[in-house]
């Protein structure tokens, strides 16, 4: 929780303001811009992870999740700015995390399993750890994507800038 | 200079009061914490990009630029808490950018070049690009770090984190 809850400041600290050369490019086609994935964010936050704890609660491993929208968040996008994104963001994740608190999960509920669609048994502690693992993995992926969209600047330093480097395994 | 002035708040937002196990370990022996990074970005603003880019302009390649301690940041972490090299961080980039600010390069001068050890010639634009790009990969190495903290907690989720799939490639 000390992660997710600070997440949402630390984009918006390094992507508000940012000229849209770094924001709203992406690797290539079919590839997410920093936008698409502050939307990404926004779109699991409502759709994902604590839906998917309460599912746990509930049913148990006796219904499975439902599956995961990767191009969900284009709705979320729709004829919003970066800035009113990262604002939504903030304001999504704090009520996601007020909902976790909420729920006051015991030792042994987060032992309980559900059903992944497609990994299969998971248990509630993984769930919510992946959460965090996933805002890092965005954090990762926009690192990423901005400094592709500066590739052709940086002449033979792009020898010592690892993450140049890194290829879609980290999408 | 846009994506420069904003990676100190960026790390203050994701770092400042996060608990030690996010932040002081590291991927191993000989790999670096996210403490380490934020030290290594201090040290590197102080000796590294505006003192170059003096040298370039001063020198061109007759001199080539001082070698870079890639554990040079040993001596900045030394007695300091996280918060106080965030705070350094923080101090030391506003400086940089106003020392930048300062010599008010034209197009020719960014055409300069200047001599790097290993590289060979590298002009002032490349030098500079570099700067935005270095800070980008060490988000993106924090992003890494921090992630694989959590690796054994996410069970089979681990095949959709790309950021655990990240190798030494990235560092």
């Amino acid at each position: 929780m000390a992660l997710l809850a600070r997440t949402p400041a630390a984009l918006d600290a390094l992507l508000r303001g940012l000229p849209e050369t770094w924001t709203h490019r992406n690797e290539g086609e079919g590839a997410f811009t920093a936008v698409d994935v502050v939307g990404h964010l926004i779109y699991a936050d409502k759709e994902d992870w604590v839906p998917r704890a309460r599912m746990i609660l509930e049913y148990g491993e006796k219904r499975p999740f439902e599956p995961f929208d990767r191009w969900g968040h284009v709705r979320e996008c729709e004829g919003r700015t970066l800035v009113q994104l990262l604002d939504e963001f903030a304001r999504v994740r704090a009520g996601c995390l007020d909902d976790l608190r909420a729920l006051n999960l015991s030792l042994s509920q987060l032992k309980l399993r559900g059903r992944h669609p497609s990994l299969g048994p998971v248990t509630l502690s993984e769930l919510l750890a992946t959460w965090a693992a996933h805002d890092l993995t965005h954090v990762h992926q926009i690192s990423r994507i901005m400094a592709h969209q500066h590739r052709d600047k940086v002449g033979p330093f792009d020898a010592f800038l690892g993450v140049l480097k890194c290829n879609g395994h980290c999408a």
